[in-house]
């Protein structure tokens, strides 16, 4: 398996079409919700004071974790930075 | 509870005594354990190809993870950078 | 209790509708007083030369200090910097 | 009068003399209380995980301001960042 | 008194109205001149290939530095940097 | 499997004992060949003007590449950037 | 021959004409597979989380590489990086 | 003499009425190749990959080097840097 | 004449031999109020809580400048940052 | 051909024995002119105010250009930046 941490960005512009707005938002809660159910999307925090999150994702492969990142319904309004992650020494199983 | 998102970037200087790297090391190592067993350090990663670690802490207050931070046995040697987080709006109970 | 530094730029769109800015400037100034009246806000101070403040919170933890900042007004229009405090060795009791 | 935040980041080399260190440190520390206690250091905190502060000053003048920081003991192991503050339109006479 | 150095970087939208910017220039430079016949702007320098300009002020206060740049008629379409200056040991009386 | 771009800056003190330096370098080359015999070190170039290398990886998870990175003789004295790759859609099969 | 490494970050306006869109796509997608199958665009990546890819060049000079870039369909919503390679003296001769 | 070295990054909008594009690109060159000619505009390159120049002026002074960036007809859609050039002690008189 | 803004940030080694670090201040200040006396080096003024100055020349041209920086006894121990500057449109005739 | 612009800052250890420095100056020196009597240096300026150089190289290739820096006496206390070049089409023929 392959570990990623990812921080997510987001910034919608502020003419979008409410109705856009409101069906994309709820599309991208479902999507995570389902990854999470997955066990792909195993972290999702709110950074506090942004409308930023930081996530983990435990998935196959880089292919996987990007088809999941390309595929999010907000992708177009984020800025993503991803950190590939192993395990820590000092680590101790959970 | 506070939770935070902690990256330390560690640099330790190539001339230090052997011996005192050694020690150092392995108290950070017993450190992390006895916080990580406590619940307070909920989280450690290795980042790939670095000499640094992501970690999550959930602990009562900012004042205590900086008593926690502080007392790093690596301390002097790292660039530590804290995020606090929140729960995300999507993330479904654990 | 928690205390945060959070820096906060401004950047309202100049072609925002003039009654929507009014509406928006004294519904930001009612919400942080309101705070500042409970002792959460406990600070406030204008950057010179910047459409920015500089702040501290004093918050029962970091998920308040979200809730505090993401229902801002001027939320939308805003560059947030969060950064937690605690208290220093230094300094003697106010 | 004139308000001031400042930001001082402390890097003491780590091959310095501990005797000097001790001193330096506690005449640091003196200076400081010295001013607080003339209400010219009217805050200090410390920058969870980080060998930093957060202060403001109110003080005559930058000349004053100048004084104060350049002869901090600890002056020679810091980086020092000053943003001259105003009052803001929101800040309630506390 | 308190001298400050304050480097105005302009970036008027390219769709602003002719006539708008033409009112807005004028005012600007009028502004400008009478606050350095007060002797306030004490130096106003164009930065060669920019439309920026670096200056001088010699102001009673940061409160007052911050009432002249924020009613300065081009604010809005300005990224403003201050930074307080005092007297250099070098300097010789002018 | 999994694809990584590797950028690899090289500084190695100046006063590095020159034996320990030839050796170093010697055990880094025969590292990397090793690697790139068995596949997992698919690309190797050397940026013009810098002591530094971008690299592309195939190994089977970020943990491999990891336990690479972290093994290379060179590693204390390298600053390493790590960027998972995917398949580009526009990529036509080699 | 001149070898080339090339990052190109894409962001095409949010509100770019659908059909113009699907056009520069395709267009973008058969310049570059005509380049691969020239053997000039040697390699293409997709950077994982990104609108971006890191491609491998092999041309005659810079003045082609530029002409490349230059045309490509897709240049007016790019930012590009151009790192000039070379043969790394560990490299194995494929 | 003084020489300068001038980095122009242009950056046009894409929904610049295209008469109005092709004319003050018609009117840059003219005005670029009238200085080149007059031996003011020394050099002039295109940097691999960017819409962006790197140019050489020798000039009487900054004051004259400003009135030429200045009223480059692609100045509203540039970002300028200045970097004044001396003779380097290695130069062999050309 | 060509007009100069200089902004010098001083870092000594705190290991300088004492003697050799009182000679090099002795000799640049008198250095730069000889310069101040010729009318070259026209402000000088210390940057609040920085080791550092900003500077205004006014010299022949950039070579003339270079030479003055380039001599300066601290000259080893500075980052120098040098903004050409003009005769802004709005300064009045002092 | 192939044009490159290369920036060199260099950077000296204070502590370097002044034979070593006075010996490989020497060696820059008689290296960057052997170059430029080869016409593949065409053009070296010193930078203002600070110990860099800013060059213009006409080689064969990236390759070439490489072997040249890499052979720079000074390489070891350089940060080298290259920027490929390819013919404006505004240039004049010189």
């Amino acid at each position: 398996m392959a570990m990623f941490h990812v921080r997510m960005d987001v910034s919608i512009p502020l003419d979008l079409d409410p109705a856009v707005r409101v069906d994309t938002l709820a599309r991208e809660k479902a999507y995570s919700q389902d990854l999470q159910r997955q066990g792909k999307w195993v972290h999702i925090w709110r950074v506090v004071g942004k409308y930023s999150n930081i996530s983990i994702f435990d998935v196959e492969s880089p292919d996987e974790l990007h088809e999941i990142l390309w595929n999010l319904p907000l992708f177009a309004y984020m800025t993503v930075e991803v950190t590939p992650l192993t395990t820590h020494p000092s680590a101790i199983p959970s």
